[in-house]
């Protein structure tokens, strides 16, 4: 079997260099970096991770488990996540928990037993006993743990402000807004304290339904969209908690003949590609996910070896404008 | 450090219950799983893949390659095989190359280090040099690759038949396909060969356009998509390689006052998410993604095993009817 003497023989460039290409580290040219690979392709020279890793127990592997993939919020993040892992040189072990305590358990457990440096956690109805003993950080990425745990979220609450002020600006009068996931606290909460802020400040009408888990896992709101748009026919404004709701409002106004944005406005949440894809487009509220996802696998490489890292870090969101909330 | 017969003493079970447990073979009752991953959390016992692996050159982790993470065709599929790989007790190291060749090439390598059981690629600009000396077998899903590994595609031409018989079925007379990257051969130009033998039957005029590999890249269509209309304004029916950019298409006349499905039918490729998400929703000709999947798992698995697979399966499409192409 080749070893890194070999490469570096045959690609006539020192140990030190041929290293160097391997772990990424310090100025390599494009062409220093080809060669070698060329090299190691001819020579099929391998470099054993798995060796390396139990070497030192730990891999450079990141879990990352997340309740959706489909949903397009999660496959931005577990994209921006994928990418942010790529520059540090670690490699992303996915896991779909499909919101289950079940398959959540097992996820964490095969973590362990493949030594992962670090979990990213992005679905939360974990137990917190599970949480004891665990011998690499956790870093949740908008979800509660009340273990000490590293936890990222935008600022959902000023997020909900942003929201139901863009809408009454937009002289929206009886204001709806369809919430987070009933019966499971999560940082999104805050964006209906933010909307109710507003509401009462200017004297607005509001009133707000919350979808059960249900609707949630199927990603299938229709049914509560249009209940409420019944039982509150006066509503010219919407709040959706997410742009998938959003496009799913949209879709509804249609069927009931209701012109968006004349007779009805809608606002989003998170800025994922859905809401560039509809017609009209959805005005949204921008969370950063790169940087949210940047931060949480710069802490997870941090935290893994040994450092603090800030117990919660929040970021700014910013308003975008597009048709459905048009004058 | 705990080990497994401390575990099988502390739950009152055989050592060989709680491997099967660990393994996932054969019956075990809720109860007595939950039992021991109780107590394996108590003694903090570590089932130590990393070592295991290590004993047999092979982990049970397989690489997933994809040009795209946010694209909604791949994390459709990306969702799919996660699920399937957990099926067979495998997990996913994902890997987004963005098509491009340097991110494949070190991708391939980190695959190798990692003794990845398989991996599946569905990212196609590699090239065949690096393909040589692979010891582990390689699926691909959507891609040509000319070296003896097993492909998964869907049945592309009968698609681009069934999207311009509807089309053709809704009285257009003057049909454009928005086709696939213009200068990649991939399976998926099929579809244009479908398309173009049905209207060359019925007498029907087409155009085409292909996107160049930009687009793709940046999943932003609307230039090709303008340009297309302002150079065929007879344009009646559209027939576009995927639901993103039927998506898009609708938003384009949306913009130009035309009316979908009034004026303008729209038909695209894949049924994914966004084509339930648009005003009107896609029609669009469905692969049977989840399908795909499995069976690309399947394969992985068996062929890690040394045994054979089929070099091509080719699975069917079905058409869905939305509201992009009603009467």
């Amino acid at each position: 079997m080749a070893t890194l003497k070999d490469v570096a023989r045959e690609s006539g460039l020192t140990v030190g260099t041929v290293s160097r290409v391997l772990n990424n580290r310090g100025y390599i040219s494009e062409e220093t970096r080809r060669k070698v690979y060329a090299v190691m392709r001819e020579l099929n020279y391998q470099p054993n991770e798995m060796a390396r890793s139990l070497s030192k127990q730990k891999s450079n592997t990141i879990g990352v488990i997340v309740p959706h993939i489909v949903h397009p919020y999660f496959s931005k993040l577990i994209s921006n996540l994928e990418q942010a892992a790529y520059e540090l040189k670690y490699k992303i072990l996915l896991f779909n928990s499909k919101g289950k305590e079940e398959k959540e358990e097992e996820y964490i457990e095969m973590c362990k037993s493949n030594r992962v440096a670090a979990v990213i956690l992005c679905s939360g109805s974990f137990h917190t006993e599970q949480f004891r003993n665990l011998d690499f950080p956790l870093i949740t990425i908008e979800r509660f743990l009340d273990e000490g745990i590293a936890g990222i979220e935008c600022d959902n609450y000023r997020g909900g402000i942003l929201a139901a002020e863009h809408l009454i600006e937009r002289g929206c009068r009886h204001l709806l807004h369809i919430g987070g996931i009933s019966g499971l606290p999560m940082p999104a909460d805050k964006r209906k304290q933010g909307f109710e802020k507003v509401c009462q400040k200017y004297g607005a009408q509001y009133n707000e339904v919350e979808p059960s888990q249900a609707y949630y896992d199927d990603m299938h709101y229709y049914p509560i969209i249009c209940q409420a748009l019944d039982q509150y026919p006066e509503t010219d404004g919407i709040f959706a908690s997410s742009d998938l709701i959003a496009a799913q409002a949209i879709q509804v106004c249609a069927m009931k003949g209701i012109d968006v944005p004349g007779s009805m406005k809608i606002i989003g949440f998170d800025d994922v590609n859905v809401a560039a894809l509809t017609t009209p487009g959805i005005t949204t509220i921008r969370q950063p996910v790169k940087e949210m996802a940047e931060a949480a696998v710069a802490m997870a490489v941090k935290a893994a070896a040994g450092n603090a890292v800030p117990a919660t870090s929040m970021f700014p969101v910013t308003l975008v404008e597009r048709g459905s909330t048009g004058r």
